[in-house]
């Protein structure tokens, strides 16, 4: 097994009985997921997707890569939410943090259409100026603010410096199948597109076209990432937490949620985790955090931030458990210098892996928190694989769900995400909007 | 005033009564921090420092930072915690968070010493192939383990590339001004030594030799810098928080924990505030975050985390406040280009500039999480200038020191960053942890 859930120290805090109690709600939850009968089940085409997926799709979306790889320098990924942090954060744990400052064979690839900042844009823009550039736009609608704006700029950008026809063979559009303003553009454009399916929701679409596409271009075997999500979701089937670790996962965080442990803490102990915590926390905490309830979802790199956060986490308010994500075999070695004067002190360690003082930071930091009360889930990896890090991203796709069943909402909505989007249209004067544009503007001046 | 508090967003969930019984708190908080008379009174050196700062030092850290900026491509800097937190956040705000990709006169600058990563500092080294490297090793004692071994693997690559002598040049070591070995063994080999204060703790260090080496070598005018501290200084020394902001935000902060909005989430609305965020959250954690006490620190960039944080923010537990840092002046400008098929329907945006887009996404979002029972903090600087975050810094630092008074807490220690560091070392065969040792594996033996 390529991922596993360790929970001796999470055990203390816990007893026996809590597991046992768990089972049940947990063969519930297990049933309203299998039986398609729960909250959002439009929503589940996530499930069956490292075996259902689009073949002739997945085809083509190798080649565009490769077309990709050999035409531009710099990729710009146009997209929001789940539709970049998915890839990025596989990018970054299979590749580098450090990918575009690195020497390598394929395209820098940078994400563009994920905020409103301009000097965010000019700098991308100022980054392409010279090179030869490629863009994937990834939006369902088209409409999205953030990705629509990025795409007018930077679908001009191309045409000025190739001309439609040059610019044609280099945008890829990742949008609905069939409907949207943007899949009716792109077909009249004759831009190659790919679809971001109507049964997965965007923080459950790393393994369609919405990562796939760059992930693909940064050079992953994406082959392997889909085995490995293959093996997760014949392995991670049935409901007894005993035998399913992913169910586990899922019960011991609510039974630690509901004895006051309300924020968890996802650790890594490499920086080419970050960006995975970040995905996890959209994951977590768009699913969740919903009807007053949900676990609040943070994230650190150790041992960077046992230099900053370290201090709260040992001694702090007692509200907190922590999920490490650990990878046993790193790949990389790099011993340490033996120094004759020994200025440091430690000798101890020369000749000494990295690799090796960093398990011991980990296993360390293990005893402490506990020792300090805080709870502490450890998720083991196998590698730095595509098939190992394929497996745990369907891993924590199906705790989530069966987590947010567990805790009683839907985990497949995100209806908060439309509040602060309908007053920035009413703010920005959009058609449509007039009567809440007076009202919040009454609200302003009501403050002065 | 280049800072400002505005609490319109905060006052719904507060009585006015609390802000007067707060009043005489903050009298008290205020005395035992001007007359030295409270917990950590050895360490508060940062509030006279930006008048009091050693002027032939600075002048030297000047020249230092013109000799690097001419004698190298990639400067690296090595320190963990508050060693290196403050100087990337400031060259982040000021420069870029692409300051490495992007093309400029001045060197590139990687953090290093911050992990225990065998793959980081492989690719550290790898990026320093071929081209010409300075590195400032900043650590007190010397013996910190991660910069401890990063200054090992630097110094060998160094002393290969270069000789001693040559290698000689290239390294800059900010250390005790008399203490400990690091000091010693950069005088005997004749390297150039600046100084970490006996009475500033690492994280509130951004504005001595710690930080202000490295910003200097970003290009950033550490003048104007300091400038905008000694202002803060000045504008910040009465207690009364209707005429102090930085007692306000203290004061407010404290309220809304004790309401039960036990989680601060410091907001900023563009990619270049995520390290001051990281700042930031060491700042308060480190200080706070003890004897089961502390507001814990999140951080999310908005637009970007609107589209995963932004669902729980909206709609999950309430026990949750927003501090925005929100930047009036960004400088640079980026109009949305029209399109005359108006695929994505945002027409009634084109010409508009993006700065006045996420203005209102901005004021949106404030509308909102305050209708949906979250308490926003605005804290609003006048632009993007050296001034104005040196302005910022210095408001932060005394925030946290009178509101770790007010919590009851030692705002100057963090005795529990030893904890993890004692197991560690005992689990690595340190001399002298025999004993620890044999307990910790006496305890993973029980585990099997």
């Amino acid at each position: 097994m390529s991922v596993r859930l360790i929970d001796t120290y999470a055990k203390p805090f816990l007893s026996e009985k809590e597991y046992e109690y768990m089972q049940a709600q947990l063969n519930a939850a297990h049933t309203t997921l299998q039986e398609r009968s729960g909250a959002g089940n439009a929503f589940l085409g996530w499930v069956d997707l490292p075996r259902d997926y689009d073949k002739e799709e997945y085809a083509r979306i190798k080649k565009a890569a490769a077309k990709i790889q050999k035409s531009c320098d710099v990729f710009i990924v146009i997209g929001i939410g789940g539709s970049y942090l998915g890839a990025r954060a596989v990018v970054e744990f299979l590749k580098s943090p450090l990918y575009n400052n690195l020497k390598k064979d394929t395209p820098d690839i940078y994400f563009s259409g994920c905020n409103i900042s301009a000097s965010n844009m000019q700098e991308l823009l100022a980054i392409c100026e010279g090179r030869d550039v490629c863009i994937n736009v990834i939006s369902k609608s088209g409409t999205t603010t953030e990705p629509a704006v990025a795409f007018r700029i930077f679908r001009e950008f191309l045409e000025k410096k190739y001309g439609t026809e040059g610019a044609r063979e280099r945008i890829f559009v990742t949008t609905d199948r069939a409907r949207g303003t943007l899949k009716g553009f792109a077909d009249a454009m004759g831009y190659e597109t790919f679809v971001v399916p109507d049964d997965v929701g965007g923080r459950f679409s790393v393994l369609s076209a919405v990562g796939l596409l760059p992930i693909a271009v940064s050079g992953v075997e994406i082959d392997e990432l889909m085995a490995g999500a293959t093996a997760a979701r014949e392995a991670l089937a049935e409901p007894d937490l005993t035998k399913n670790d992913c169910y586990k996962y899922a019960a011991l965080r609510n039974a630690l949620s509901r004895r006051g442990k309300t924020t968890e803490i996802l650790v890594g102990y490499e920086p080419y985790l970050q960006m995975l915590t970040e995905w996890w926390k959209q994951l977590y905490g768009e699913s969740e955090g919903k009807d007053g309830k949900g676990i609040f979802p943070a994230s650190v790199i150790f041992s960077t931030d046992l230099h900053s956060l370290g201090q709260y986490i040992q001694d702090g308010v007692r509200n907190l458990f922590e999920t490490v994500v650990w990878v046993k075999e790193s790949g990389t070695k790099q011993p340490i210098p033996h120094d004759p004067q020994n200025i440091d002190g430690l000798n101890f360690l020369s000749g000494k892996d990295l690799n090796y003082v960093n398990e011991m930071a980990k296993q360390g930091t293990l005893f402490a928190h506990v020792d300090g009360g805080v709870p502490n889930l450890v998720i083991e990896l196998e590698d730095r694989s595509p098939r190992s890090l394929g497996y745990l991203l369907y891993f924590f796709e199906k705790a989530c769900a069966i987590s947010g069943y567990l805790l009683g909402v839907n985990p497949f909505d995100q209806p908060g995400v439309e509040a602060y989007k309908k007053n920035m249209f009413a703010l920005l004067g959009k058609p449509g909007y007039e009567e809440q544009k007076n009202a919040l503007e009454a609200r302003i001046s009501a403050q002065k």
